[in-house]
């Protein structure tokens, strides 16, 4: 039987192809179990999972609780501003305490790009990286391309462009290598003091007209505008934003063909997507977040199954 | 077989009387069961609910999830505090996401009256309102009859008084609809500017002196001085609010009855009543706590069986 | 078949001999289990626990949760900051409330000296003991004992030195009771200023030269230092502790025989021990966090036999 050529997923970076391919088939059975009403299936019974975070992060944390809980899996949740962590515990001692409570997997969420990479090396258990500063997020680029495959029958020979704040982005930078690897082409669109320098180097043209970028693609997915760090060094003000980059339905129906809206959610209306883009046919947003179960309960059964 | 003439349970306004016939009979049943020590029945294996909680609530709250784990179903919890509700995400896209993740019912308490019947007309999914501003908190109300219908065996032709700030409780409000339903008479006793202008309009009866109004009644439910509420241009202070509608023993002992006496809790002993009546057998206090477990598996229960 | 000779467990100064030995062979055999992958056990199904937390503690906290899971038990958690404990109710109105939500067992974690002992004599409910103040934090000391037997054969006999703020120390005090009931000789180690006068009176003698402690033991438990208790009128600084009764690998070396390193965690690596001692064979750390959770489904298993 196939498995993964990975012990970890913690990153797109760290994947082949087939890798991919064997995720997305997973993902499929599990998603029609689901879609049979089927919630839980007694499959990881004898695996403990922990999900560590020290970044706030409800809707990844709710969706690999479910993922795991359908998987019959035990499942402990540790958030760090809780924790030890603020008496000047290391984050090994943190997660090797947790281990020694014979825990088999840990899905952890972290401010520092690298951390799984730093753990996998250092602890034994499977490692999931579910967000990794502005490094990678391999589950959210994983459910993008299982959505757009959903929706277009294939991710190859695809044109995406990813509309936003690139520089600050882990989905976009797994989004890259995950589209790039299935054979897509990536262009970046957004204000040039949000696109980092290295971009072109990994194969990603880049676009500062949003109208020219949407002529050009199949698939827009525009990304959340975080006004945290849209400070005012990188671009004037979120109204200047959304006239330039906000996606409406005006510029849509423009377009002499129906391209795919995406968006890792959450969104804000009326900034980087209007409601009557974000409610539309051509959007597959609330399918992302449901192929979101799908994808982690795949990733996990398949990285469980390596470790017994 | 009998079942609720409504989808969601938003408030008790809604209701018929058959619709609470018929929760308090479900309720017998499970009552029956915890009562044999059966901790779980696997009635909603595959039913997953989502406790959304834009509100603290801690009593409310695990007695929902007490509840739900013991109908076997999936329990997601969703506190709004550490949420992207903060990133300026709307109500609608919060829960649309999470029903997204194939989700069947929503348990929601929301600062915002009405946010739950907002809710039901936008989202598919079975809604409970577990408490909406000073709207409607209809299972508190549903336990608080049925553990009057459990001591003196019937609500109708019962005299209720609800004692304390009527004007910002759901907990009255609901209390007053749902024995109206059932053919009790109302009556609110409290500060006169803690009492709203409309509540004749409902056709419940005031009465400002505490001694008078507990002559009349045969249940007296004493609603929680919420001390955050009480503020200067209300009434004067915590002392002079328990010099005229606190509760103690020697008022009990000067009715010529028996009365029973209910609190929706956290108690403030020696504020609204006093430690020797909270404890008294006249008290069922405690028996409210262990009736919403089972009045909340009855209407969990039965809105899920109008689902599948 | 043996049972404890105590309902509740509220401190190691109620049990007798027999109870340790009981708990650990009982342990022995949830090891065991756990050891051959088997994550759950369905001993204590119709068991509902609530773990009630009135001061954070993370990995007490998991611990707990991780035992009460692997038995099967229902479990609630209940969080005293988010709770109606800040509207001014009492201890036992709150404990009472949950309890009338059908919990046989309270796992608690309290400021306040005494608490489990108050409860238990006020409540329905077998008590756990989660740490109570200064005074006791009983299961600390049984997976502390439980790892020397496992390492050493034998508590009996042993000389255990316990290294660091003993008189702010609950952990302390559970060790020095659990200690001399199975027969072992107990010193503390310490600044003077950090040692309780009473000490003596507990048959524990007192070395404030960390070297000749290290002499004399078979096993070295050097507690945390808690920065936040650490006020200029105990001690000058962090920096002056760790010169004086910080454990470092030069030290273990210097002596004739090699001895046992305990620490139950969170470690201030550099502070009172070196990275090189803590992650050396001669440190049980980690068993010991592994070892609680046996630890932790013994006294569970045991009191739980006693409701039924």
């Amino acid at each position: 039987m196939s498995e993964l050529s990975v012990n970890h997923l913690l990153g797109i970076k760290y994947l082949k192809k087939k890798d991919i391919d064997l995720i997305f088939e997973t993902a499929d059975h599990f998603k029609e179990v689901i879609n049979r009403s089927i919630k839980k299936v007694p499959t990881l019974r004898d695996i403990t999972i922990a999900n560590i975070f020290f970044e706030n992060s409800t809707r990844t944390k709710l969706s690999f609780e479910l993922a795991e809980k359908r998987l019959s899996a035990d499942v402990i949740n540790f958030s760090a501003s809780q924790s030890s962590v603020k008496k000047g515990e290391t984050l090994i001692d943190t997660v090797n305490n947790i281990l020694s409570m014979k825990v088999d997997m840990v899905v952890m969420r972290h401010p520092n790009p690298g951390a799984g990479i730093f753990l996998s090396k250092n602890v034994k258990a499977a490692i999931v990286n579910a967000g990794d500063g502005a490094h990678e997020h391999p589950t959210q680029a994983l459910l993008d391309s299982y959505s757009i495959r959903e929706r277009l029958g294939d991710v190859g020979g695809k044109k995406v462009v990813i509309v936003g704040d690139i520089l600050h982005s882990r989905v976009a930078l797994s989004n890259i290598f995950a589209l790039q690897l299935q054979g897509a082409e990536v262009k970046v669109c957004g204000p040039k003091t949000l696109i980092p320098k290295y971009i072109e180097s990994l194969g990603v043209t880049v676009e500062t007209n949003l109208e020219k970028a949407l002529q050009w693609c199949d698939v827009a997915n525009m990304l959340r505008i975080q006004n945290e760090r849209l400070d005012i060094s990188y671009f004037p003000s979120t109204r200047e934003y959304t006239q330039q980059f906000g996606l409406n339905k005006a510029m849509l129906k423009r377009l002499d063909k129906e391209i795919v809206v995406m968006h890792p959610g959450p969104i804000n209306r009326g900034v980087e997507i209007t409601s009557d883009v974000a409610d539309s046919g051509q959007s597959i947003i609330l399918d992302q977040v449901e192929n979101g179960v799908a994808v982690r309960m795949a990733v996990i059964y398949l990285l469980a199954s390596k470790i017994k």
